[in-house]
């Protein structure tokens, strides 16, 4: 069709460093003609009532009706009873799957040259069910939560993504040695969807000896789905394994087909303003958006762009060795298109 | 003194390849001529009803007894109700903390060259508290409970540990952003005992970033001490780094001064009886023992002796890539000391 209508996507730029790379993940989709416009949003600076938190309802409107969004890093307010902002956004937009593409980025050495896996994390449930109490002094108690329905979800997500990815295997990540029920519970969802997925591999990995075989040979491992915290966990070890957060893209998916990008990375307000930030993450994070909303074209040219610009080694950030300015990196990756 | 009275020490040989792989440290401490004599226990065939387990009362009481003991592996027989043989251990003889010495062997390469460090871990509450339970159907819990008791233990251990050592700095491991209650009573603990040890560097690090500073970089860390769940994992993917199970020792520390050292990989059932097995993790094992009763010129003895027999590299088990039997590996460390 002809239609040239852009699509609306939100924009949380974030805080300390966050604008500048949201800068530039503005000047690439602009050089690159994406068809995308953006309804930028900013955390507001006090409570607002209808969201409980710095979140303000319009931002979260803005996401619910776009359907599709990116976000940069956020400083959660200190002071007592302020729910951190990421959690509230999985809270709010229900983003019960987090899905991190983790890969060797070639030229860029690491002890590793051959990742390339994704880890698929429930993001609503588990360890991070806020529930703890004290009854007797000096014995505290959390609740970890699994639910039918939140592992369910996950693993479809999973498999459906390995499937629409030509992947070849699902790793159930899961510590059901010791918490039979939970963690059993979340297996039992996983072999369930399992089976309506006969030409995916499936199998089950204690999470102590799966970051054992992650450190020794990561190239053991393709889609890699886990409760709460084990993703939490494991998500991070895989980004270690290629260079670290500035380098790993993550995507939030919510009920509805809402997706949520975002930077996982914090907002270094260190080096905030001063055109040395790393905008790589938040750029991937913005490609693996494109692809949720079937951009392949657009997200191809980037993500090589972005690439090569690396591969090349001329123009890099200060956290990658190099002495380039956030602006020069975002210009060559531009030059690249 | 001229006291020649052996030093009694209880030996589990335990099942697979662990006949074999304590077979080889029988020989080693002869050779040696440690002054220590074993009491050989084997796992039962039945329930023990004083014991409710698989481990025989006349066990558990020999290491109560000496003080001291070695474990290879226990398989754990399969059937309903039966608790793992490694979990009852640490409840019957209240093994309070996992202590986990991990460093690159000098001629055995892997990814890292610079890994020296030591994990304790809590080892008898957090997840493993074993309580779940699920009241709507689908919706099922489980309990963490960490106490101001076993935290503050652990934490004393640690930093004893590091000063006997003359190491620099604990960290201790946690997710108090989110669990901010159990995982926040664990550091309150680990605070107030590191301000007794004011020479020693504490820092806390929370779990998901250790482990990618962990992959990353791996000399950063000197101590870590954690919870249950976090130990588990993290000493698992410290023995990644430097080749796996095989090569690690362990160490549980109990009430009233008890050392069980244990060899932490499997039975191995596909090789066992083939003498194929690698007895040094039990070796390093036996020689953590050895330090633990002081006998450190033994322990540095044996030690060296395993580590240049590795790094010599002419002999080495069929895991390490050569194609030794147990014996003849065994043999060349009796040669080397
Ligand atoms: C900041 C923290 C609450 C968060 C988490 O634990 O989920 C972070 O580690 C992440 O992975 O997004
Ligand atoms: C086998 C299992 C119960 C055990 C644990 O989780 O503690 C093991 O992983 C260990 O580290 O000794």
């Amino acid at each position: 069709s002809a239609d040239t209508t852009p699509i609306r996507a939100t924009l949380f730029p974030g805080d300390g460093i966050g604008p500048e790379i949201a800068e530039s993940v503005k000047q690439v989709f602009r050089t690159a003609e994406v068809p995308i416009e953006w309804e930028e949003h900013y955390v507001g600076t006090e409570v607002d009532p209808r969201t409980q938190s710095f979140l303000t309802w319009e931002s979260l409107e803005s996401v619910r009706r776009n359907g599709v969004g990116l976000k940069g890093p956020m400083a959660t307010p200190i002071g007592k009873g302020h729910r951190s902002l990421n959690l509230t956004l999985r809270k709010e937009l229900n983003l019960y799957a987090n899905v991190r593409p983790c890969y060797s980025l070639p030229g860029y050495k690491t002890r590793y040259d051959d990742v390339n896996l994704i880890t698929i994390r429930e993001n609503t449930e588990g360890e991070y069910s806020g529930l703890e109490h004290q009854v007797v002094r000096g014995v505290v108690e959390s609740l970890k939560i699994i639910t039918r329905q939140a592992s369910l979800r996950v693993a479809e997500y999973a498999f459906h993504y390995a499937k629409a990815h030509g992947r070849e295997r699902v790793s159930a990540i899961h510590k059901a040695n010791i918490m039979q029920r939970t963690d059993g519970l979340f297996l039992k969802c996983c072999r369930e969807v399992a089976e309506k997925y006969p030409e995916i591999v499936y199998e089950e990995v204690v999470i102590d000896n799966c970051c054992m075989m992650l450190v020794k040979n990561p190239a053991l491992f393709d889609v890699l789905v886990m409760p709460n915290l084990y993703g939490d966990i494991i998500s991070d070890l895989c980004a270690g394994l290629i260079g670290g957060l500035g380098l790993t893209p993550s995507c939030n998916i919510g009920e509805g087909g809402i997706a949520l990008a975002e930077a996982v990375h914090g907002s270094a307000p260190d080096i905030a303003g001063k055109n040395l930030a790393n905008p790589t993450a938040l750029l991937l994070s913005a490609v693996t958006m494109l692809r949720h909303l079937e951009l392949h074209d657009k997200a191809d040219r980037i993500q090589n762009a972005i690439l090569n610009t690396i591969a090349e080694g001329k123009y890099r950030t200060a956290d990658l060795g190099g002495s380039s300015t956030t602006t020069d990196f975002t210009k060559a990756i531009c030059d690249h298109l």
